[in-house]
Parts: structure tokens; sequence; C-alpha cells
């Protein structure tokens, strides 16, 4: 597929050492990059990290020079691990400030729910000098904004909130668009007429290919996207006239 | 933490529109995890990138200068989209060739099949010249190594099976135990008194706070990870007698 010329691109960093040590499945990664399709914007790449300041704030800063947007996930909560805030800071080379309207927030939810504003819970206030609050319908707390990059949460049920509540105000791309045709050929069988399908449309579409698991009686999975729908209805009836030749059949999904 | 002196380290590459794009969820990143750890090598970071041959080629390159083994995923199949050995092969500046003694055992597999050992099947016998074949258990079709670069499957079954065949051949480091207490308090009342505990123990524990969902009551999961079980077990003990002094209960997992 050609890139688009108003293309958009986005980068997520998902920050811990539970999902480097297994301690942790992520369960980020997949809403990320469905939500960000949806709003027309290329996901280009995922870095998992760990809870080191110099690899995150080295991340942040490569990663927010090659693409528009960076969402990062995890380490913004109370506890001596939440070490975002200070990383985005450095990355910025900004001071790590407490954010007044922020800190009043957090003041009076922990007051409603009688627990003490200690200073543990008030680091929840923290963000580098210059970012606004990202606030969601999830919970009073907020991720940032700092410039292009999206700092959220890692519960995903968090952070799937502050991210829903950050995608209306970005630019958005052309959407693409992905259709799929399920098969009962091997890949073997199918790849040299796939290849000159992709050959043939190569400026419009992309053609993936993925076996399915021995589960799935070992189908075939053709993704077409791509953003032109119809043209992407055109390139599945191909595949599907090329499936029949070779006598195969096409399994619904 | 204190990083142990003989500390062995790894970085994951997972190859794929799909995941970037949200038509697959990943299964295989967790897997990972899990079973360097239990071998002593800790994984610094993955990454996951599209099928796209320059970015695959400097990720490789750069991944396997700052790790002491990479593992990538995906892109080793036999359709048109699958083109990890071909870039894998640039990283290292060296010829594509194909690789005899695979050529023949997939022939043989092909015959034994009575499908045809056409140009696309062959592909998968494809290696950077100097690369040695990985055979495992799944399946005849070998993933390959090319010094300290391991090119698995991208299909989580054929992927842990190419793991789990690789894994004995690597330097071990001292294992990372973990242990983890689970209570019924929130972060930000546990948060002051584990950070003192996390202070303690700097040189020979992280403590790592995970809030668990809505689902799970919010309850919060603290793992301690070291290398000495008997020390996790008294960070352990300490993170139990504090929970308790705060009035919180253990939940068990």
């Amino acid at each position: 597929m050609k890139e688009a010329q108003d293309r958009v691109t986005a980068a997520a960093i998902l920050i811990g050492n539970e999902l480097l040590s297994g301690s942790v499945v992520d369960k980020n990664m997949h809403y990320i990059a469905c939500k960000l399709v949806g709003a027309g914007i290329v996901l280009t790449e995922v870095r998992v990290i760990p809870d080191d300041c110099a690899v995150i704030a080295a991340t942040v800063r490569e990663m927010r020079s090659k693409v528009d947007y960076v969402f990062t996930t995890g380490g913004i909560g109370p506890t001596h691990d939440d070490i975002t805030a200070e990383c985005v800071a450095q990355a910025f080379d900004r001071p790590l400030i407490q954010h007044p309207e922020t800190a009043k927030t957090l003041r009076a939810m922990f007051a409603e729910k009688g627990v003490e504003a200690n200073a543990e819970r008030m680091r929840m206030a923290n963000m580098p000098e210059g970012a606004e609050p990202l606030k969601h319908q999830g919970s009073p707390v907020p991720g940032f904004r700092m410039e292009n990059v999206y700092v959220l949460a890692g519960v995903p049920s968090i952070m799937r909130s502050m991210l829903d509540a950050a995608v209306p105000g970005l630019r958005k791309g052309k959407p693409v668009l992905s259709q799929s045709v399920r098969c009962d050929l091997s890949e073997g069988t199918l790849a040299h007429g796939l290849k000159l399908i992709q050959e043939e449309f190569a400026e419009h579409v992309d053609i993936g290919s993925y076996p399915l698991s021995r589960e799935e009686n070992f189908h075939v999975r053709l993704v077409i996207r791509g953003t032109d729908s119809a043209v992407n209805g055109d390139v599945a009836q191909r595949i599907k006239d090329m499936i029949g030749q070779l006598g195969g059949q096409i399994i619904p999904e």
C-alpha cells in the first residue's frame, strides 16, 4: 500500500518490569492498535521497556521525534515503582511540578473517600512543567499530555478510558479498512497466486497471510488492508476466486 | 536489585503488521518473558515492528549489539509477506542462500504430504549465509540462528517449540525468582511502608505494585523479585506484617 501523504503516525511505549518478567500479561497493546486504526492513525512501533528512568526518558525522546503521537502506559500510580512522570519530565528537560488543579481534584477525592492525602497519593498530581491533565470518565485521577506525548495508566480499564478521552483531540488520517478471507488451503498452495494479486494491487492494499493454530484446523486467514473499501472488496473477490480455482473452500469467520 | 555481574540479557522483536493494526492479538510476548526468566535471562526490551525490511534490518542490528540474545518472531513462512530471513541477511550484510540440508528436509516433507515443492514453499529453506537451522519438535520446518539472533515463527505453537529448542543452548544467568502477596488495601495506603522496605532491600530485590481490575475487587498484587529465595521470603513477610499493621487482609491468589 502506498503511504498516504497525510499519514498520521503513532508509537506506544509500554512501561513495566512486570511485562518483561512475565508477571503480568499485556492487555493494552491490542486495544491501542484497534483504537488508533479506527482513527486513521498508523501505529508504527510498540516498545516494551523496564522501570528504568534513563531508558524511559531516552525512549520517549527518540519515539516522539519519529512519530506524530506517542502513548505511554504504566507507572503513574502512587508507589515507588511509579516513575513515568519524572522520566517524561527528564525526556523534555523540564522540572517535575505538582499540577495545582490536579492536586485540588485529588485532595477533594481523598477527602470524599475518607483517606489521607499523603505524600505518596499526592505524587499522582505530579507532571512535567507545561503538561496538561488528561481528564477521562474512568477516574478523577487524570493522565497527562506533554506536547505530543500522552501518558496513560497501565491498568487496562483506566488506560482505555484515558485513550478514549485522548483520541478525539488527535489529528486523524485516512482510516485503513480491512477485510478478511479465511480458507482451508495451506499457505504454500496460496502463496504464488497471492503474490501476483499483491503485486497487481501494490499501490492500494497490503495483503497479510496468517496461518491459524491447530485448534482452528490450520486454516489460513488472509487480511486485505487499504483505505478504499471498494478496492478491498475487489481484492477479496480476486482472492476468493483464486481459492475456488485451487480447489479450496471459503470458511465463514 | 543490584545488577548481577554475570547478567545475561535478551530482547524480542515481534515482526508483523497484524500486531500493529490489531488484526491479531499477540500471544508470544508473555511466553518468551516467562521462558527467559526461567533460564535466568533478563528480557530487557521488546519491540513490535512492521513488515518493513529497512526497519527489521535496523532493529535487528541495533538490538543485537545491546543484548546477548535477540529473538525475532514472525515472517518466516512461504507467502510474500514473509520477509524476515532476507531482512536478517541484510542486517548482517550477508547473502540470502538456500540452506542445502533444510531444502532436502523440506522436499522430503512436501513429497510425503503429496504437495508440490514450489518456489514459494522452498523459500522456507532460505537463510543468511552462515546461519544454522534451529530444529525443533513442532514441525520439520526449522527456524534459524544467525550468531546471537534466533529467528522464530510467529504462529504461537511453532514459536514455542522453536524457543524451547533454543533455550538449552543459551548461556544462563542466575535465575530471578519471584514471590507475590495480594491484599485488599489500596496502593496509596501501602505506598509509604512499601517504599521504606524497597529502600532497605534495594540491593537484593525489586518490589512491584500492581493494582488489579474491578473484577478482581481492585486488590493490589505486590511482586518481590530477586535471586535469593530466602531474602524474597523475608521481604514478603515484612510486607505481610505491614499489611496487618495497616489493618489489611492478605488475599490468597
